[in-house]
């Protein structure tokens, strides 16, 4: 059986059409995820926060934009966000990049207390899960293996346990937690590692979460692997730099990332969600029927 | 409060204590899963088959080792080897890289028949699921968003239907499956992807999976991610050469990568799951209890 051309060349346009729009404009079956954002009203998105945003500009030009998350671990966001002020990320580094796990950055030297100024806090106690009460929750629809209930909040993936009443973040795929050593308060937001591959759930309720990597993942997660234990860079010269860390409310609008994120409580997220669990069209020979909250992902578009 | 070198330099030592064991030496708690590894006997590893192995060489000489699963996909594997045999990948290349999903690679022009032999099938029926009679497998224990049953088939992450009696391989970090376009017959084994973020599981079922990156994922991993639709490059320049690609058989047994494979069906293993979903030692706040089918890893040693 010889190839042909004409057979074997959609292989290369088509493969994985799983993200792309049915392209044959028929609406019989259910929306697909893009089909659904497409068709979504405007007030289901909602612009960055210039006050909870942070601009990471690394080395060769390029932005890494996180979202941070007060709500989920508020002193260590103030800190985060005195450290970003002070410039202290500034001529920083990644040094450590570990396959399947985490990418980690902080200040050039973590331990030069010189350049720290008063007011920021070195540690900190930990804020591993705060209270439920007042956060809005949008559970994911098909249960979690690790979590009570898992799903969304605020733009961000968490987990809950009702009896306690407690919420943490979850480690998916781009979120950010605060690095610490064995003592649970000993982290401070100078060092931040951001997930890279699939989700660690273990993590979950042993770190404090600052927020998430909404666009410029795909340059964190292409740093090389480092050699040293734990993928720890052996070598000054194999880190990448931070040319600097500012808060959107630094920096002119228009220097700001025009970037929206879709509320994780609006009906649009739903109807995602829905789409993403019963993927259907023309490739689909099996629907899942289900999604884990890992797998739902936060959409983001341009716009300010 | 100034932090001192004394209490910050260990963020980078320490941060993330969670693949080390215990460097206390004290056995008060459930052994980590170094320590379930380090105590295995030889007979819970299997070395790689020579016949089930394809050594994909990069440009720069950065190999990539995919063990093969031929009881997933027996017509699929089978005509991937003769392909491998008949030199059709010598010159290939990665054509895509999309973050968060797969990497993906095949001859250079897939499109052009004048170099393949007969014998070798340029579209084969679909083997999205097998039997699951003679199979064994090994549950993962906290069960599962997506399927009945998940666990692991002869090394590598497999998902289960009683009822229906059927076997199938799990969208798991590191996992090789088949492209094809949007007839589920359309794949042949010349176009490969490998998932290279957070298991895309609602891909389970609609893909001849064909094997497993056992070494090198992490070189796969950090390929630049393609800024076409679906993260296809769209320059030739971008592309990373595939200088040869070679079944273990091929080479001189001093040529093949000395690995050892974990056997899924030993006690050993579970024992390495049972640490990995109750981590304990200092660095732990919260134990998690549970863990996910791909959270879980198959780990490899050196060793012929």
């Amino acid at each position: 059986m010889r190839p042909t051309p004409s057979r074997i060349l959609p292989l290369l346009t088509l493969l994985f059409l799983v993200t792309a729009p049915d392209a044959s404009g028929q609406q019989a079956t259910a929306p697909t995820p893009d089909e659904v954002l497409a068709a979504s009203p405007d007030d289901a998105w909602r612009a960055l926060d210039p006050e909870r945003t942070v601009y990471l500009e690394l080395s060769g030009g390029r932005r890494v934009v996180m979202e941070l998350a007060p709500e989920f671990a508020p002193r260590h966001v103030e800190n985060l966000r005195a450290m970003v002020r002070a410039g202290l990320f500034d001529g920083g580094w990644v040094m450590r990049s570990q396959d399947n796990y985490v990418v980690q950055w902080g200040p050039r030297d973590v331990a030069d207390t010189s350049e720290i100024p008063e007011g920021i806090a070195s540690e900190l106690d930990a804020e591993f899960e705060v209270p439920s009460r007042g956060l809005p929750f949008t559970p994911a629809p098909d249960g979690d293996v690790y979590a009570p209930q898992a799903g969304f909040t605020l733009g961000f993936p968490a987990g809950r346990d009702p009896e306690a009443g407690l919420t943490w973040m979850l480690h998916c795929y781009g979120v950010v937690g605060v690095a610490r050593s064995e003592d649970p308060n000993s982290g401070s937001g100078a060092v931040l590692y951001a997930v890279n591959g699939h989700a660690p759930r273990w993590l979950d309720r042993n770190l404090s979460m600052v927020g998430r990597i909404v666009s410029g993942m795909d340059r964190l997660s292409v740093l090389p692997r480092g050699t040293g234990p734990l993928g720890f860079y052996e070598t000054e010269a194999e880190r990448t730099s931070i040319t600097s860390a500012r808060l959107g409310s630094q920096l002119p609008p228009e220097e700001r990332t025009a970037l929206q994120v879709l509320r994780t409580d609006s009906p649009t997220f739903l109807a995602y969600m829905a789409a993403r669990r019963s993927r259907t069209g023309p490739f689909w020979a099996h629907t899942a029927g289900r999604i884990d909250v890992c797998g739902v992902g936060i959409p983001t578009r341009e716009g300010r």
